[in-house]
């Protein structure tokens, strides 16, 4: 069973580091999972998180004998310090109540240990939107997404079907248009919508979104 | 200038897959600065973003040679979608009112243009606090945190300051401890520090919290 590691490493900024860095962890047979860079001046950040079944040490001593490489260091996971996200997107006044049901019923789950993030974007127009839904699908950790508005359809209820064939299900408020029609769960209240949409992603609730598949509250 | 672009490639699972795609990026002198990969069964996804001066085309022309990979699609960056990243993490019932008033604010930003996004978590104890403090550094385009509580000092202050050496402001709810002297700025109504953590991020707004440094509202 492979345990997934996250080291942060400085080097020198080079053109070939991901390159060198990519061999290193194909030799191993170590598999990269996230690697996210950036740089100042001469110096390059590279954060990465693997899922690798050797002995970690091994790995960060090889990554360290990379050419450039002045530092690296072993951490705690994003998805151990942030866990799975619930995604809220919408209009503003209603992405707040069910962001304020979310957070809520997550702090309770995570005062007990689990670890249930909220994360939102307010945003108008039909585009704009339809852009948003489908990116949740390469967002890390998304587990599940609430659409807040008061009308959604057209291309946005196309991305909804995309990202629910990634396996994300979607929660709409009830309101017009034909998104509601497409997602896995309708609710009326913003907060409850919050509220369930974390009870969903918890692996400790005993709520479960198939159960209620293409219901309304 | 180099421009941003996103790219999301699929592939038979593999090894060496990464080595091979930053081999390619190394050899246009492409910087790869966020890569996500997801294996379901035999089929690996990889999302990238990077940064090139040539024409993007030719750069997915070469990824699309790379031995096993199925397609690759352009889209928008999630900076364009999702923009900068107001952080809130503390108490669930203050981080739920900041995020109030952070994503009414945004909604403004955002209608006009912007992107703006909130996430939060809630979270209780010194340690977990600290740690996902220091994490916020780590997160893709994190511009500002807002520590939303009643009594933060220890371990999270020091995270406050590593976090600020890294670039990251930070606006502290006026509670117990000493995180709030380590703070950019202290808030006491918690809509408010939301409010005031999405102007300072805004790229239209006056605000900067430069100018208040220290200052306690």
């Amino acid at each position: 069973m492979a345990n997934n590691y996250a080291v942060s490493i400085t080097a020198e900024n080079r053109t070939g580091l991901i390159r060198d860095l990519g061999s290193v962890c194909a030799e191993l047979n170590a598999d990269i999972n996230h690697l996210e860079t950036s740089t100042i001046e001469n110096t390059a950040r590279i954060d990465i998180e693997i899922e690798y079944d050797g002995a970690v040490e091994n790995l960060v001593e090889k990554i360290r004998k990379i050419p450039g490489v002045t530092s690296s260091l072993i951490h705690e996971t994003s998805r151990e310090i942030f866990g799975k996200r619930v995604i809220v997107i919408g209009g503003g006044a209603q992405v707040a109540q069910v962001a304020m049901g979310a957070v809520n019923e997550a702090d309770r789950h995570n005062i007990r240990g689990e670890r249930i993030s909220v994360d939102t974007i307010p945003l108008v127009g039909e585009v704009n939107l339809a852009r948003a839904v489908e990116a949740v699908a390469r967002l890390p950790r998304a587990s599940i997404l609430v659409l807040a508005g008061s009308i959604m359809g057209g291309e946005i209820t196309q991305s909804i079907k995309k990202i629910q064939t990634a396996g994300i299900p979607v929660i709409c408020l009830k309101m017009a248009g034909s998104a509601s029609d497409a997602a896995d769960l309708v609710i009326t209240d913003p907060i409850q919508a919050g509220v369930m949409a974390v009870m969903h992603v918890s692996s400790v609730g005993v709520f479960d979104i198939e159960r209620v598949k293409g219901k309304e509250f």
